[in-house]
């Protein structure tokens, strides 16, 4: 169906100017999943958040971005300054946020930026039970896609191992689970506890709660903190009970050295703001827990091996000629859903190339993706070959 | 006196419009030391270097800006690719680039940026025997002002330590020296036995030759950095001996790990850049040293040390209300030197704090400012009060 662009401007309260603009600039792009066409914001338009859908639907509906979470640097006092009266303190996963939605009786995932993505849809089907959606169709299950096989970020989580095939002689093991951890109508949340009575009605993994707070019971909120960072977990997301102020985050130093580590190994292409970020952000936790010379020599070698070692290995395996790929492990149901994954992977201008590819027992599809990092290869191999900086 | 602005396009080989434009843009300004008025050149234009002077005297005198020198991440292949045959090695001092010059019978000393520095100008003509500059007015002496008592870049060097004044009771020393690397005409360096030549002619002190290398004997180059690493010294500068190709320069751990420590210092003021390209150097480097896990342990410990231990210590000083300043202690030969030497402070847009101010015996005039970095201390202040990043 066509729609004309007044329709679309009215529809998100924006002027039909700066939406033409936008779509020329190509903030707004026009996507295809399947029989769905949808609009994409790719940045922020006005009021209108990075990420948020539009489809070119008969209701015209609309998903909203997911709002970026802000950070604390400090606990104290930026907590009690905050929050209103009690703290919802839950456990932040590290994996890649998703929408799950339902659209004209279809379940779909939709990532951060605002693309369905064949792979996350697919597996939201075998993760979930999508009765919520039928029942509740105008609402936003937003959650956390983690575990070692996805394909945007791998890591393990012990939790959500699950055999997904086994005979005599094999068992093959799926690392990928969805916590849910906010439901959204439009541009509000459920509260929190509503939020878990829907959730638990139908049977539907949700984040873990470590506990609720008053505000002045930093001490605790830190305890919950180290305990994670011990357990090698990314950190927490606060609350409001009635989730009447913006959620805030603070996260474990295992998990700053996991990005350090990351950001080191693809050197030349993940940002250096991103880096910069992290660093902070162990400068402000180091002074908050009042370390001794002890911890802090502690922290400033994990730092610096985070730093140095993947930064190092990937000057080896381009001095020994190899790519730079950061390797996903991926299980499909089918022949076509790993070809419509690689073309969806083209279309976001992902660079790939296929690792392994083999056919399991009971037609399971295992498939190795190496994604690129083209800079850091590049940029290693001129210095190695005498360039100057 | 006035000079028309097309002979001073004249005078550079640049177009009217591009000068007319760039002064404009007040990427060249107009600046006055005593009687002399110059145009500064802050960035570079079309061919015309930053940091180039142009004297608004008769004979329109031109001090080109001293160039950037490149950088070479390893030393093997980059060193044979880039040099003709032979190699001279020579030290890589931690300072102030500086171009002295004699311009109508007056000694001056420029900095990079530039601007006439009345510190360096008169302390120029107590470290140096100016004759060269009287034999030779048309050549530039482009050196590197060390020392810990210096108001940019203050190092300890053992070597410069003078005594500056002694009575039966006290004993005053300045740290702090200038040695010439090289001596430019216009655009055109003079080759190194040459420059020797000269300038033991005069007794000018210059940096230390460590050794000529055929461009195959990268370990022997190897070993010189090594050697100067475990001193606590910069690193090296490589040139042509008739200075045929421009030089390039490599350095050492130690260095690196002091930058950082700075630049995590005044976290918030110093470039990430910076940074970043401090990190990128070290992982070259042990690559390149081929390092074991326990030297690869021990860079990364004092990486880590680098960054979180001044950003912890600033973080500190906020929290109990202190500013954040780096501290030079100079040395001055009257109040008019003291005072000229602030107004010059402000001009160049440095913010400062007299922290302290006496007068010793022999009316030797001791100063120490610190220089304030605003950002740090602002965002600081601000996240420990709760801000949110």
């Amino acid at each position: 169906m066509d729609i004309p662009i007044s329709k679309v401007a009215e529809r998100l309260n924006l002027e039909e100017d700066v939406l033409k603009n936008a779509i020329e600039r190509r903030v707004i792009t026009l996507c295809k999943y399947r029989d769905k066409r949808y609009l994409v914001f790719k940045k922020k338009v006005r009021h209108v958040e990075r990420g948020t859908v539009l489809f070119l639907n008969e209701r015209m509906d609309v998903v909203m971005g997911y709002p970026k979470i802000r950070r604390a640097l400090v606990l104290d006092p930026t907590v009690k300054k905050y929050f209103i009266d009690q703290v919802v303190v839950e456990e932040k996963l590290n994996g890649y946020n998703v929408r799950v939605v339902n659209i004209d009786n279809e379940i779909l995932g939709i990532t951060r930026g605002g693309r369905i993505c064949p792979f996350t849809t697919k597996k939201v089907l075998k993760l979930l039970n999508t009765d919520i959606l039928k029942d509740h169709p105008k609402i936003t299950l937003c959650g956390e896609m983690i575990g070692l096989n996805n394909p945007y970020v791998p890591h393990y989580y012990p939790e959500v191992d699950r055999e997904i095939y086994r005979d005599e002689s094999t068992v093959i093991r799926e690392n990928l689970g969805l916590y849910i951890f906010d439901i959204r109508e439009g541009d509000r949340s459920l509260p929190v506890e509503e939020r878990n009575k829907l959730l638990e009605e139908y049977n539907v993994p949700y984040v873990k709660p470590l506990g609720v707070f008053n505000k002045e019971e930093i001490e605790e909120i830190k305890s919950t903190v180290v305990k994670l960072d011990r357990e090698n977990r990314e950190g927490i997301v606060m609350k409001d009970p009635s989730m009447l102020v913006d959620p805030i985050k603070y996260t474990t130093h295992y998990t700053h050295c996991q990005d350090l580590a990351v950001a080191f190994r693809y050197t030349f292409d993940l940002g250096i703001h991103f880096m910069f970020s992290r660093l902070i952000r162990e400068g402000f936790q180091s002074y908050e827990f009042n370390e001794g010379e002890k911890e802090m020599e502690r922290r400033a070698l994990s730092i610096g091996k985070s730093i140095i070692y993947p930064m190092v290995e990937s000057i080896k395996e381009v001095a020994r000629g190899e790519l730079i790929t950061e390797d996903f492990e991926l299980y499909f149901d089918s022949e076509e859903d790993v070809e419509e994954f690689l073309r969806y992977l083209k279309e976001v201008h992902i660079s790939y190339v296929v690792k392994e590819r083999e056919v399991l027992k009971n037609r399971i599809f295992r498939v190795i993706i190496g994604k690129v990092y083209p800079s850091t290869r590049d940029k290693i191999k001129s210095y190695l070959g005498g360039s100057l900086w």
